[in-house]
Protein backbone atom coordinates (compact mmCIF):
# COMPACT_ATOMS: atom_id res chain seq x y z
CA UNK A 1 0.00 0.00 0.00
CA UNK A 2 1.02 3.22 -0.98
CA UNK A 3 -1.19 5.55 0.70
CA UNK A 4 -1.49 6.85 4.55
CA UNK A 5 -5.02 6.61 4.32
CA UNK A 6 -5.36 2.94 3.38
CA UNK A 7 -2.83 2.10 6.20
CA UNK A 8 -4.79 3.61 9.09
CA UNK A 9 -7.69 1.90 7.39
CA UNK A 10 -6.40 -1.33 7.68
CA UNK A 11 -4.68 -1.00 10.98
CA UNK A 12 -7.93 0.31 12.14
CA UNK A 13 -9.54 -2.96 11.61
CA UNK A 14 -6.58 -4.97 12.64
CA UNK A 15 -6.33 -3.39 16.33
CA UNK A 16 -9.66 -3.54 16.80
CA UNK A 17 -9.06 -7.63 16.47
CA UNK A 18 -7.10 -6.28 19.29
CA UNK A 19 -3.95 -8.08 17.52
CA UNK A 20 -0.35 -7.65 18.43
CA UNK A 21 1.46 -5.38 15.88
CA UNK A 22 4.79 -5.76 15.00
CA UNK A 23 6.50 -3.82 12.39
CA UNK A 24 9.93 -3.51 10.84
CA UNK A 25 10.79 -0.13 8.85
CA UNK A 26 13.25 -0.91 6.00
CA UNK A 27 14.84 1.29 3.10
CA UNK A 28 14.38 -1.99 1.21
CA UNK A 29 16.92 -3.84 -0.99
CA UNK A 30 16.40 -6.20 1.64
CA UNK A 31 18.78 -8.91 2.38
CA UNK A 32 19.28 -11.49 5.28
CA UNK A 33 19.29 -8.98 7.81
CA UNK A 34 16.25 -7.46 7.66
CA UNK A 35 14.59 -10.84 6.48
CA UNK A 36 15.70 -11.98 10.41
CA UNK A 37 14.29 -8.77 11.53
CA UNK A 38 10.62 -10.07 9.65
CA UNK A 39 11.11 -13.41 11.21
CA UNK A 40 11.67 -12.05 14.60
CA UNK A 41 8.47 -9.95 14.28
CA UNK A 42 6.48 -12.95 13.18
CA UNK A 43 6.64 -14.94 16.15
CA UNK A 44 6.68 -12.36 18.24
CA UNK A 45 3.15 -10.69 16.91
CA UNK A 46 0.18 -11.54 15.57
CA UNK A 47 0.10 -9.22 12.58
CA UNK A 48 3.35 -7.71 10.85
CA UNK A 49 3.79 -4.85 8.76
CA UNK A 50 7.28 -4.28 7.12
CA UNK A 51 7.81 -0.36 5.35
CA UNK A 52 10.35 0.40 2.50
CA UNK A 53 11.27 3.70 1.99
CA UNK A 54 14.20 5.32 1.01
CA UNK A 55 13.83 8.37 2.93
CA UNK A 56 15.41 11.57 1.30
CA UNK A 57 15.59 14.09 4.70
CA UNK A 58 18.33 11.48 6.42
CA UNK A 59 20.80 11.60 3.17
CA UNK A 60 23.25 14.43 3.20
CA UNK A 61 23.08 16.63 -0.44
CA UNK A 62 26.42 14.74 -1.03
CA UNK A 63 24.99 11.20 -0.09
CA UNK A 64 24.15 8.29 -2.06
CA UNK A 65 20.49 8.97 -2.44
CA UNK A 66 19.73 8.83 -5.74
CA UNK A 67 21.41 5.75 -6.51
CA UNK A 68 20.70 3.67 -3.19
CA UNK A 69 19.91 0.27 -4.39
CA UNK A 70 16.28 -0.46 -5.22
CA UNK A 71 14.49 -2.86 -6.54
CA UNK A 72 10.78 -3.51 -5.26
CA UNK A 73 10.03 -6.76 -7.13
CA UNK A 74 12.95 -8.39 -5.65
CA UNK A 75 11.36 -7.01 -2.20
CA UNK A 76 7.97 -7.88 -2.85
CA UNK A 77 8.93 -11.23 -3.49
CA UNK A 78 10.51 -11.90 -0.46
CA UNK A 79 8.09 -10.20 1.69
CA UNK A 80 5.48 -12.73 0.12
CA UNK A 81 7.85 -15.48 1.05
CA UNK A 82 7.79 -14.60 4.48
CA UNK A 83 3.96 -14.12 4.51
CA UNK A 84 4.35 -10.42 5.83
CA UNK A 85 0.78 -8.88 6.36
CA UNK A 86 1.14 -5.31 4.93
CA UNK A 87 3.70 -3.33 3.02
CA UNK A 88 3.86 -0.13 3.39
CA UNK A 89 5.81 1.77 0.55
CA UNK A 90 5.04 5.13 0.21
CA UNK A 91 5.93 7.79 -2.21
CA UNK A 92 8.31 10.44 -1.47
CA UNK A 93 5.35 13.33 -1.24
CA UNK A 94 2.84 11.12 0.46
CA UNK A 95 5.73 11.00 3.81
CA UNK A 96 6.80 14.99 2.55
CA UNK A 97 4.31 17.99 1.75
CA UNK A 98 5.86 20.78 -0.16
CA UNK A 99 5.49 22.70 3.05
CA UNK A 100 6.76 20.23 5.60
CA UNK A 101 8.45 21.48 8.55
CA UNK A 102 8.44 19.28 11.71
CA UNK A 103 11.19 17.50 12.94
CA UNK A 104 12.08 15.34 15.90
CA UNK A 105 15.64 15.30 17.08
CA UNK A 106 17.87 13.51 19.60
CA UNK A 107 20.59 16.14 21.40
CA UNK A 108 24.40 15.36 21.69
CA UNK A 109 23.52 11.78 20.57
CA UNK A 110 22.63 12.38 17.49
CA UNK A 111 26.05 14.52 16.87
CA UNK A 112 28.42 12.15 17.22
CA UNK A 113 30.19 9.55 14.96
CA UNK A 114 27.76 8.94 12.43
CA UNK A 115 25.80 12.28 13.69
CA UNK A 116 29.44 13.89 12.88
CA UNK A 117 30.49 12.64 9.11
CA UNK A 118 26.60 12.76 8.32
CA UNK A 119 25.15 15.94 9.99
CA UNK A 120 21.76 15.83 9.87
CA UNK A 121 21.17 12.42 9.75
CA UNK A 122 19.49 10.87 12.56
CA UNK A 123 17.15 14.50 12.15
CA UNK A 124 15.69 12.93 9.54
CA UNK A 125 16.14 9.42 10.73
CA UNK A 126 13.61 10.09 13.92
CA UNK A 127 11.86 12.18 11.73
CA UNK A 128 10.74 9.89 9.20
CA UNK A 129 10.66 6.75 12.43
CA UNK A 130 8.42 8.36 14.53
CA UNK A 131 6.07 9.38 11.33
CA UNK A 132 6.01 5.82 10.49
CA UNK A 133 4.82 4.47 14.23
CA UNK A 134 2.08 6.97 13.78
CA UNK A 135 1.25 5.87 10.81
CA UNK A 136 1.43 2.14 11.58
CA UNK A 137 0.84 2.08 15.58
CA UNK A 138 2.48 -0.77 16.18
CA UNK A 139 3.09 -2.79 19.32
CA UNK A 140 6.53 -3.66 18.67
CA UNK A 141 9.41 -2.16 16.22
CA UNK A 142 12.15 -4.30 15.25
CA UNK A 143 15.53 -2.32 14.84
CA UNK A 144 18.97 -4.23 13.81
CA UNK A 145 22.54 -3.59 16.17
CA UNK A 146 24.23 -3.12 12.69
CA UNK A 147 23.19 0.36 13.21
CA UNK A 148 23.77 0.44 16.55
CA UNK A 149 23.64 4.49 16.84
CA UNK A 150 20.54 4.48 15.05
CA UNK A 151 18.96 1.56 17.62
CA UNK A 152 20.46 3.42 20.44
CA UNK A 153 19.11 7.39 19.46
CA UNK A 154 15.65 5.65 18.79
CA UNK A 155 15.36 3.35 21.94
CA UNK A 156 15.93 6.93 23.10
CA UNK A 157 13.57 8.98 21.76
CA UNK A 158 10.95 6.46 22.43
CA UNK A 159 11.75 6.95 26.03
CA UNK A 160 11.59 10.68 26.23
CA UNK A 161 8.96 11.53 24.03
CA UNK A 162 6.94 8.37 25.89
CA UNK A 163 5.97 6.20 22.59
CA UNK A 164 4.05 3.39 22.93
CA UNK A 165 6.35 1.35 20.55
CA UNK A 166 8.13 -1.51 22.36
CA UNK A 167 11.69 -1.50 20.52
CA UNK A 168 12.85 -5.13 19.89
CA UNK A 169 16.72 -5.17 18.90
CA UNK A 170 17.90 -7.85 16.90
CA UNK A 171 21.78 -9.20 16.09
CA UNK A 172 23.15 -8.42 13.42
CA UNK A 173 23.78 -10.32 10.76
CA UNK A 174 26.79 -11.35 8.41
CA UNK A 175 28.13 -12.62 5.59
CA UNK A 176 29.58 -15.67 5.56
CA UNK A 177 33.11 -14.03 5.75
CA UNK A 178 31.88 -12.17 8.30
CA UNK A 179 30.95 -8.51 6.29
CA UNK A 180 27.50 -7.15 8.02
CA UNK A 181 24.90 -7.57 5.97
CA UNK A 182 23.98 -4.29 4.37
CA UNK A 183 22.17 -2.82 1.51
CA UNK A 184 24.99 -0.73 0.75
CA UNK A 185 28.12 -3.96 0.08
CA UNK A 186 25.82 -3.90 -3.30
CA UNK A 187 28.54 -0.62 -3.98
CA UNK A 188 31.68 -3.15 -3.26
CA UNK A 189 33.90 -4.66 -6.39
CA UNK A 190 35.60 -7.51 -5.34
CA UNK A 191 38.87 -5.93 -3.88
CA UNK A 192 37.16 -2.95 -2.13
CA UNK A 193 34.91 -5.91 -0.80
CA UNK A 194 37.78 -8.11 0.60
CA UNK A 195 39.42 -4.20 1.51
CA UNK A 196 35.80 -3.64 3.48
CA UNK A 197 36.80 -6.72 5.85
CA UNK A 198 39.31 -5.24 8.13
CA UNK A 199 36.74 -3.23 10.20
CA UNK A 200 35.00 -6.62 11.13
CA UNK A 201 38.77 -8.11 11.51
CA UNK A 202 39.83 -5.13 13.77
CA UNK A 203 36.90 -5.48 16.11
CA UNK A 204 37.14 -9.28 16.50
CA UNK A 205 40.87 -8.40 17.50
CA UNK A 206 39.42 -5.96 20.18
CA UNK A 207 37.24 -8.75 21.32
CA UNK A 208 39.60 -11.14 21.47
CA UNK A 209 42.38 -9.35 23.27
CA UNK A 210 39.60 -8.56 25.91
CA UNK A 211 38.52 -12.33 26.08
CA UNK A 212 41.61 -13.92 25.67
CA UNK A 213 44.17 -11.31 26.99
CA UNK A 214 41.96 -9.85 29.91
CA UNK A 215 42.86 -6.25 28.17
CA UNK A 216 40.55 -3.77 29.17
CA UNK A 217 42.21 -0.76 28.56
CA UNK A 218 40.75 1.44 25.94
CA UNK A 219 43.49 2.90 24.63
CA UNK A 220 45.18 0.09 23.80
CA UNK A 221 42.28 -1.68 22.40
CA UNK A 222 41.67 0.77 20.35
CA UNK A 223 45.44 1.18 18.77
CA UNK A 224 45.09 -2.41 17.89
CA UNK A 225 42.26 -2.22 16.18
CA UNK A 226 42.94 1.00 14.32
CA UNK A 227 46.26 -0.71 13.42
CA UNK A 228 44.44 -3.28 11.72
CA UNK A 229 42.77 -0.99 9.49
CA UNK A 230 45.37 1.72 8.78
CA UNK A 231 47.39 -1.35 7.29
CA UNK A 232 45.03 -1.58 4.50
CA UNK A 233 45.89 0.16 2.17
CA UNK A 234 43.37 2.75 0.64
CA UNK A 235 40.63 2.44 3.93
CA UNK A 236 40.44 5.46 5.24
CA UNK A 237 39.23 4.81 9.12
CA UNK A 238 36.40 7.67 10.18
CA UNK A 239 36.31 6.72 14.03
CA UNK A 240 36.94 3.76 16.20
CA UNK A 241 35.23 4.10 19.75
CA UNK A 242 34.35 2.35 22.70
CA UNK A 243 31.17 3.55 24.46
CA UNK A 244 28.86 2.58 27.15
CA UNK A 245 25.71 1.48 25.19
CA UNK A 246 23.23 3.57 27.15
CA UNK A 247 24.63 6.82 26.68
CA UNK A 248 26.90 6.73 24.15
CA UNK A 249 29.81 8.13 26.27
CA UNK A 250 33.24 6.88 25.93
CA UNK A 251 34.53 4.45 28.40
CA UNK A 252 38.09 4.05 29.42
CA UNK A 253 37.94 0.60 30.68
CA UNK A 254 36.08 -2.45 29.26
CA UNK A 255 32.47 -2.54 31.53
CA UNK A 256 28.98 -3.99 31.10
CA UNK A 257 27.47 -2.96 27.93
CA UNK A 258 30.78 -1.48 26.22
CA UNK A 259 30.19 -1.41 22.52
CA UNK A 260 33.08 -0.47 19.90
CA UNK A 261 31.97 1.68 16.88
CA UNK A 262 33.55 1.84 13.82
CA UNK A 263 33.33 3.38 9.89
CA UNK A 264 35.91 3.32 7.37
CA UNK A 265 35.87 4.64 3.78
CA UNK A 266 36.53 2.76 0.92
CA UNK A 267 36.31 4.85 -2.36
CA UNK A 268 33.38 6.87 -1.96
CA UNK A 269 31.70 4.20 0.33
CA UNK A 270 31.16 4.32 3.75
CA UNK A 271 30.58 1.17 5.68
CA UNK A 272 30.03 0.80 9.39
CA UNK A 273 29.88 -2.43 12.02
CA UNK A 274 30.36 -2.59 15.61
CA UNK A 275 30.80 -4.95 18.47
CA UNK A 276 29.29 -5.63 21.87
CA UNK A 277 31.60 -6.90 23.96
CA UNK A 278 29.20 -9.64 25.96
CA UNK A 279 30.80 -11.53 28.85
CA UNK A 280 34.60 -10.92 29.31
CA UNK B 1 -3.09 10.72 38.71
CA UNK B 2 0.66 10.91 38.11
CA UNK B 3 2.12 8.35 37.11
CA UNK B 4 2.97 8.00 33.37
CA UNK B 5 2.69 3.81 34.26
CA UNK B 6 -0.83 4.49 36.43
CA UNK B 7 -2.37 6.80 33.42
CA UNK B 8 -1.30 3.85 30.79
CA UNK B 9 -3.51 1.20 32.67
CA UNK B 10 -6.13 3.43 32.84
CA UNK B 11 -6.10 4.56 29.34
CA UNK B 12 -5.53 1.00 27.95
CA UNK B 13 -8.63 -0.34 29.70
CA UNK B 14 -10.57 3.09 27.99
CA UNK B 15 -9.42 2.10 24.77
CA UNK B 16 -10.59 -1.60 25.43
CA UNK B 17 -13.88 -0.93 25.57
CA UNK B 18 -13.54 1.16 22.34
CA UNK B 19 -14.32 4.45 24.06
CA UNK B 20 -13.54 8.34 22.39
CA UNK B 21 -11.28 9.71 24.22
CA UNK B 22 -11.06 13.50 24.25
CA UNK B 23 -8.10 15.05 26.00
CA UNK B 24 -7.74 18.60 27.54
CA UNK B 25 -3.93 19.95 28.20
CA UNK B 26 -3.82 22.74 30.42
CA UNK B 27 -1.32 24.62 32.49
CA UNK B 28 -4.05 24.49 35.89
CA UNK B 29 -5.03 27.16 37.14
CA UNK B 30 -8.51 26.56 35.33
CA UNK B 31 -10.59 29.53 33.96
CA UNK B 32 -13.57 29.50 31.79
CA UNK B 33 -11.62 29.28 28.77
CA UNK B 34 -10.33 25.97 29.97
CA UNK B 35 -14.14 24.77 31.30
CA UNK B 36 -15.07 25.59 27.46
CA UNK B 37 -12.61 23.44 26.42
CA UNK B 38 -13.69 20.30 28.54
CA UNK B 39 -17.55 20.77 27.80
CA UNK B 40 -16.92 20.90 24.41
CA UNK B 41 -14.45 17.77 25.21
CA UNK B 42 -17.79 15.92 27.42
CA UNK B 43 -20.12 16.32 24.49
CA UNK B 44 -17.77 14.98 22.06
CA UNK B 45 -16.15 11.74 23.49
CA UNK B 46 -16.56 9.14 25.58
CA UNK B 47 -13.86 9.62 28.53
CA UNK B 48 -12.47 12.96 29.08
CA UNK B 49 -8.88 13.45 30.44
CA UNK B 50 -7.38 16.57 31.71
CA UNK B 51 -3.53 17.35 32.15
CA UNK B 52 -2.31 19.91 34.50
CA UNK B 53 1.23 20.26 34.08
CA UNK B 54 3.17 23.75 34.25
CA UNK B 55 5.60 22.53 31.61
CA UNK B 56 9.13 24.01 32.12
CA UNK B 57 11.07 23.82 28.85
CA UNK B 58 8.35 25.93 27.67
CA UNK B 59 9.40 29.10 29.93
CA UNK B 60 12.80 30.44 29.39
CA UNK B 61 14.98 31.69 31.75
CA UNK B 62 13.64 34.33 32.77
CA UNK B 63 10.36 34.16 32.42
CA UNK B 64 7.12 33.23 34.64
CA UNK B 65 7.67 29.48 35.56
CA UNK B 66 8.26 29.72 38.97
CA UNK B 67 5.73 32.40 39.84
CA UNK B 68 3.27 30.82 37.27
CA UNK B 69 -0.10 31.02 39.03
CA UNK B 70 -0.88 27.34 40.80
CA UNK B 71 -4.16 25.93 42.73
CA UNK B 72 -4.42 22.24 42.58
CA UNK B 73 -7.16 22.33 45.15
CA UNK B 74 -9.58 24.41 43.49
CA UNK B 75 -8.67 22.53 40.39
CA UNK B 76 -9.58 19.59 40.84
CA UNK B 77 -12.76 21.19 42.49
CA UNK B 78 -13.60 22.08 39.21
CA UNK B 79 -12.62 19.20 37.58
CA UNK B 80 -15.43 17.56 40.02
CA UNK B 81 -17.64 19.84 38.78
CA UNK B 82 -17.33 19.11 35.12
CA UNK B 83 -17.39 15.33 35.50
CA UNK B 84 -13.88 15.02 33.90
CA UNK B 85 -13.03 11.40 33.69
CA UNK B 86 -9.23 11.00 34.72
CA UNK B 87 -6.47 14.28 35.51
CA UNK B 88 -3.13 13.90 34.95
CA UNK B 89 -0.62 16.21 37.03
CA UNK B 90 2.78 14.75 37.27
CA UNK B 91 5.26 16.23 38.79
CA UNK B 92 7.92 17.43 36.33
CA UNK B 93 11.07 14.59 37.38
CA UNK B 94 7.89 12.14 35.95
CA UNK B 95 7.59 14.00 32.55
CA UNK B 96 11.37 15.15 31.98
CA UNK B 97 14.06 12.56 33.33
CA UNK B 98 17.62 14.35 34.23
CA UNK B 99 18.97 12.66 31.04
CA UNK B 100 15.81 14.28 28.56
CA UNK B 101 17.18 15.17 25.05
CA UNK B 102 14.60 14.61 22.49
CA UNK B 103 12.77 17.86 20.91
CA UNK B 104 9.93 18.55 18.62
CA UNK B 105 9.84 21.53 16.37
CA UNK B 106 8.35 23.12 13.80
CA UNK B 107 10.28 25.49 11.78
CA UNK B 108 9.78 29.00 10.88
CA UNK B 109 6.09 29.00 12.42
CA UNK B 110 8.14 28.77 15.78
CA UNK B 111 10.63 31.65 15.11
CA UNK B 112 8.33 34.46 14.37
CA UNK B 113 6.05 36.39 17.02
CA UNK B 114 5.73 34.89 20.10
CA UNK B 115 8.72 32.64 19.34
CA UNK B 116 10.87 35.98 18.84
CA UNK B 117 9.97 36.89 21.76
CA UNK B 118 9.96 33.54 23.55
CA UNK B 119 12.76 31.39 22.16
CA UNK B 120 12.71 28.03 22.83
CA UNK B 121 9.05 28.55 23.57
CA UNK B 122 7.39 26.52 20.68
CA UNK B 123 9.52 23.59 20.90
CA UNK B 124 8.99 23.26 24.74
CA UNK B 125 5.48 23.44 23.66
CA UNK B 126 5.27 21.00 20.74
CA UNK B 127 7.61 18.24 22.80
CA UNK B 128 5.27 18.26 26.04
CA UNK B 129 2.41 17.87 24.00
CA UNK B 130 3.38 15.18 21.67
CA UNK B 131 4.47 13.38 24.68
CA UNK B 132 0.95 13.88 26.88
CA UNK B 133 -0.08 12.65 23.20
CA UNK B 134 1.78 9.73 23.51
CA UNK B 135 0.79 9.05 27.42
CA UNK B 136 -3.02 9.71 26.69
CA UNK B 137 -3.18 8.66 23.27
CA UNK B 138 -6.58 10.30 22.83
CA UNK B 139 -8.64 10.73 19.78
CA UNK B 140 -9.61 14.52 20.09
CA UNK B 141 -8.07 17.33 21.60
CA UNK B 142 -8.56 20.34 22.15
CA UNK B 143 -7.07 23.87 22.41
CA UNK B 144 -8.55 27.44 22.38
CA UNK B 145 -7.97 29.85 19.48
CA UNK B 146 -6.75 32.40 22.70
CA UNK B 147 -2.72 30.72 21.62
CA UNK B 148 -3.46 31.03 18.20
CA UNK B 149 -0.38 30.56 17.16
CA UNK B 150 -0.02 27.70 19.70
CA UNK B 151 -3.09 25.96 17.69
CA UNK B 152 -1.58 26.74 13.56
CA UNK B 153 1.93 25.05 15.22
CA UNK B 154 0.04 22.19 16.98
CA UNK B 155 -2.02 21.60 14.10
CA UNK B 156 1.14 21.24 11.80
CA UNK B 157 3.14 18.89 14.03
CA UNK B 158 0.07 16.52 13.78
CA UNK B 159 -0.41 16.59 10.26
CA UNK B 160 3.57 16.77 9.56
CA UNK B 161 3.97 13.81 11.91
CA UNK B 162 1.14 12.02 11.18
CA UNK B 163 -0.34 11.89 14.84
CA UNK B 164 -3.29 10.22 15.33
CA UNK B 165 -5.12 12.96 16.98
CA UNK B 166 -7.75 15.22 15.64
CA UNK B 167 -7.39 18.91 16.73
CA UNK B 168 -10.06 20.46 17.99
CA UNK B 169 -9.97 24.59 18.36
CA UNK B 170 -12.24 26.30 20.15
CA UNK B 171 -13.09 29.92 20.31
CA UNK B 172 -11.75 32.09 22.46
CA UNK B 173 -13.72 32.95 25.79
CA UNK B 174 -13.27 36.43 27.56
CA UNK B 175 -14.05 38.16 30.51
CA UNK B 176 -17.55 40.73 30.59
CA UNK B 177 -15.04 43.77 29.28
CA UNK B 178 -13.82 42.09 26.48
CA UNK B 179 -10.00 40.58 27.79
CA UNK B 180 -9.44 36.97 26.68
CA UNK B 181 -9.24 34.68 29.84
CA UNK B 182 -5.93 33.82 30.75
CA UNK B 183 -4.59 32.27 34.24
CA UNK B 184 -1.83 34.58 33.71
CA UNK B 185 -4.61 37.83 34.40
CA UNK B 186 -4.25 37.37 38.28
CA UNK B 187 -0.87 38.90 37.48
CA UNK B 188 -2.73 42.43 36.89
CA UNK B 189 -3.73 44.80 39.08
CA UNK B 190 -6.69 47.46 38.71
CA UNK B 191 -5.06 49.82 36.81
CA UNK B 192 -3.23 47.65 34.43
CA UNK B 193 -6.09 45.47 34.35
CA UNK B 194 -7.63 48.43 32.62
CA UNK B 195 -4.75 49.32 30.48
CA UNK B 196 -4.50 45.77 29.52
CA UNK B 197 -8.16 45.94 27.50
CA UNK B 198 -6.61 48.15 24.42
CA UNK B 199 -4.74 45.21 22.67
CA UNK B 200 -8.63 44.03 22.00
CA UNK B 201 -9.66 47.44 21.89
CA UNK B 202 -7.32 47.50 18.72
CA UNK B 203 -8.75 44.00 17.48
CA UNK B 204 -12.21 45.54 17.82
CA UNK B 205 -11.33 48.41 16.00
CA UNK B 206 -9.74 46.55 13.16
CA UNK B 207 -12.48 44.22 13.23
CA UNK B 208 -14.87 47.36 12.60
CA UNK B 209 -12.92 48.71 9.49
CA UNK B 210 -12.81 45.92 7.99
CA UNK B 211 -16.51 44.84 8.32
CA UNK B 212 -18.20 48.66 8.13
CA UNK B 213 -15.86 50.21 6.02
CA UNK B 214 -14.49 47.83 3.90
CA UNK B 215 -11.18 48.84 4.26
CA UNK B 216 -8.91 45.92 3.72
CA UNK B 217 -5.69 47.13 3.38
CA UNK B 218 -2.67 46.06 5.74
CA UNK B 219 -1.01 49.05 6.36
CA UNK B 220 -4.31 51.06 6.98
CA UNK B 221 -5.42 48.47 9.40
CA UNK B 222 -2.31 48.14 10.98
CA UNK B 223 -1.64 51.29 11.64
CA UNK B 224 -4.91 52.38 13.45
CA UNK B 225 -4.48 49.29 15.57
CA UNK B 226 -1.61 50.24 16.57
CA UNK B 227 -2.54 54.06 17.48
CA UNK B 228 -4.89 52.50 19.68
CA UNK B 229 -1.85 51.19 22.20
CA UNK B 230 0.71 53.25 21.46
CA UNK B 231 -1.73 56.13 23.05
CA UNK B 232 -2.13 53.84 26.53
CA UNK B 233 0.50 54.82 28.93
CA UNK B 234 3.14 52.35 30.09
CA UNK B 235 2.41 49.57 27.43
CA UNK B 236 4.65 48.14 25.13
CA UNK B 237 3.22 46.96 21.97
CA UNK B 238 5.63 43.94 20.97
CA UNK B 239 3.61 42.92 17.96
CA UNK B 240 0.92 43.42 15.73
CA UNK B 241 -0.03 41.83 12.76
CA UNK B 242 -2.09 40.16 9.87
CA UNK B 243 -1.25 36.85 8.68
CA UNK B 244 -2.91 33.76 7.06
CA UNK B 245 -4.48 31.29 9.38
CA UNK B 246 -2.79 28.38 7.56
CA UNK B 247 0.83 29.35 7.06
CA UNK B 248 1.27 32.36 9.35
CA UNK B 249 2.47 34.20 6.09
CA UNK B 250 1.70 38.25 6.40
CA UNK B 251 -1.19 38.98 3.67
CA UNK B 252 -1.57 42.76 2.49
CA UNK B 253 -5.09 42.59 2.17
CA UNK B 254 -7.79 41.12 4.43
CA UNK B 255 -8.74 37.83 2.53
CA UNK B 256 -10.70 34.29 3.66
CA UNK B 257 -8.85 32.94 6.86
CA UNK B 258 -6.66 36.63 8.36
CA UNK B 259 -5.89 36.64 11.66
CA UNK B 260 -4.62 39.70 13.52
CA UNK B 261 -2.45 38.60 15.80
CA UNK B 262 -1.14 41.16 19.01
CA UNK B 263 1.08 41.30 22.15
CA UNK B 264 1.70 43.30 24.78
CA UNK B 265 3.74 44.27 27.66
CA UNK B 266 2.78 45.96 30.76
CA UNK B 267 5.15 46.16 33.24
CA UNK B 268 6.86 42.92 33.72
CA UNK B 269 3.38 40.97 32.40
CA UNK B 270 3.18 39.76 28.72
CA UNK B 271 -0.35 39.23 26.95
CA UNK B 272 -1.55 38.07 24.05
CA UNK B 273 -4.85 38.47 21.63
CA UNK B 274 -6.03 37.91 18.29
CA UNK B 275 -8.64 37.98 16.43
CA UNK B 276 -10.03 35.99 13.10
CA UNK B 277 -11.58 38.25 10.55
CA UNK B 278 -15.14 35.89 9.47
CA UNK B 279 -17.81 37.09 7.00
CA UNK B 280 -16.30 40.45 5.69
Amino acid sequence: MKKIKDIRKEIGKIKKEGKIIGFVPTMGYLHKGHISLIRKAKKQSDYVVVSIFVNPTQFGPEEDFERYPRDIKRDIEILKNEKVDLLFNPEVDEMYKEDFKTWVYVDEFSEIFEGKFRPGHFKGVCTVVLKLFNIIQPDKAYFGWKDAQQLIIIKKMVNDLNIPVKIIPCPTIREEDGLASSSRNVYLDERERSKALCLYRALKRIEQLVKKEKIYNREILLKEGRTIIEKEENVELQYLEMVKINDLKKVEKVEKGTIILGAIKIGKIRLIDNLLIKKF
